[in-house]
């Protein structure tokens, strides 16, 4: 198990950008990586241009300990992702004889060309497998290049939740109140002064007939987010419509 | 009517990282962009964070056109977009006496303080109105700086249809094929080959039952479009389920 403290996503597809295809991987990718107590602290969708998407690596993953891309993954001319991934790290594409093995048995024989080009990987790079996945995940360095498909990206996130976590769980509990933001801006102005140490988020429900300001409070300390709800208890009295409290598994 | 040849959009807000909200916005951008014949060409999704927000507004608003941002309006601890807005532009924030004016006809009431944060712009900032558009969209110089909330952000695009458009339509086709990518590699590759002017697009459907391979043809030379549509009647045949084109409007 790898401990890991920051985590970025490359998005990559021009299907994206030009509104043909909706993006559907960045929740669950948010939700599995939280649930490891790892932070998603950014997420960058680009178009399939090999000299920014070699550019973008480069730097998402000096600057993240994990990078987890999204689509480029197959054997059309788009797919650029195992190619401009080995050049960003300077290294060459090799046929991984795993690789080559597992499609052997899915197709029964021995590859085309084309089909040999889903073996390819960047020089080095690892198969990451896990309980109850069919194909492993590739990765190599801090980069986990997987295939933007939304069923195959979720399944593969099997291996990124069976190979690394956070330095700690993150906890997390939240406040539904029934008036909207302004009339509570005293109170959360006070709450948000006295606890530094928590993330403390704000978001109105204009649309909903019942609670209409969300409050949300994270944090690796559970303590200080539980002072902080028993103040929150304080200050919004019977604004408080709902309380709920989840702790990820660490 | 302002012509723009380039746009990203930066998405603000810790709750979309963390995957408590769904982003819903990108989609409904990129379509309108598109429709304006403007490509988007890139979108950042960032926490609340000021110096971070302060630099990536600094560097987007350098490299492209047009930057829209979502979210970090509003009157709360972590809406932050026009304070850092402003700081990366260089200039003041200011309350602004035409939004004061629509904000106090909206309560029937002089504003508090925590309502007049809500006027808050950064000096110099333009209020763009549209037709069927009841609170105008905040531009200041190429910044649209849009709420996150979808349906709010969703309005304010009419403000953006209304002002801008890109250099010329672009024009779109697709075809839908009956056998998987892999089989159609060669002639795939042949007509990407053919025709380095049309942006073509591949992409796998892996769970449908129908067609197994979707081939998208982008550009703004409808004649080029169209030649190329023909060479992939001809190089598919009997491969092609379906046929559709659609021009945006320019």
């Amino acid at each position: 198990m790898s401990i890991v403290h920051s985590a970025a996503a490359l998005i990559i597809g021009t299907e994206i950008l030009s509104g043909k295809v909706t993006e559907e991987n960045i929740r669950p990718l948010s939700r599995v990586l939280r649930g490891r107590g790892i932070p998603l602290e950014r997420v960058l969708m680009i178009p399939d241009e090999k000299e920014l998407l070699i550019k973008e690596i480069q730097q998402l993953s000096s600057q993240f300990e994990l990078v987890v891309t999204s689509g480029g993954i197959g054997p059309t001319h788009d797919d650029l992702t195992v190619h401009c991934a080995a050049a960003a790290l300077g290294r060459k594409v090799v046929r991984d004889p795993q690789l080559t093995e597992l499609a052997e048995e899915h197709f029964g024989r021995s590859l085309s060309e084309g089909e040999a080009r889903l073996t390819e990987v960047p020089e080095g790079a690892e198969l990451m497998s896990a309980p109850h996945l069919k194909w492993p995940a590739l990765r190599i360095e801090n980069l986990w290049l997987l295939p933007g498909v939304p069923q195959y990206f979720q399944e593969k996130l099997k291996a990124i939740e069976h190979h690394l976590q956070g330095p700690s769980a993150i906890h997390s509990a939240e406040i539904l109140c029934r008036s909207d933001e302004l009339s509570l801006l005293g109170p959360i102005t006070e709450l948000v002064a006295a606890f530094p140490g928590v993330e403390i988020g704000c978001y109105p429900l204009f649309f909903s007939e019942y609670g209409k300001t969300r409050l949300t409070f994270d944090g690796q300390d559970q303590e200080l987010i539980e002072l902080c709800l028993q103040k929150a208890r304080e200050l919004f009295a019977e604004e408080i419509l709902e309380e709920t409290s989840t702790e990820a598994p660490s």
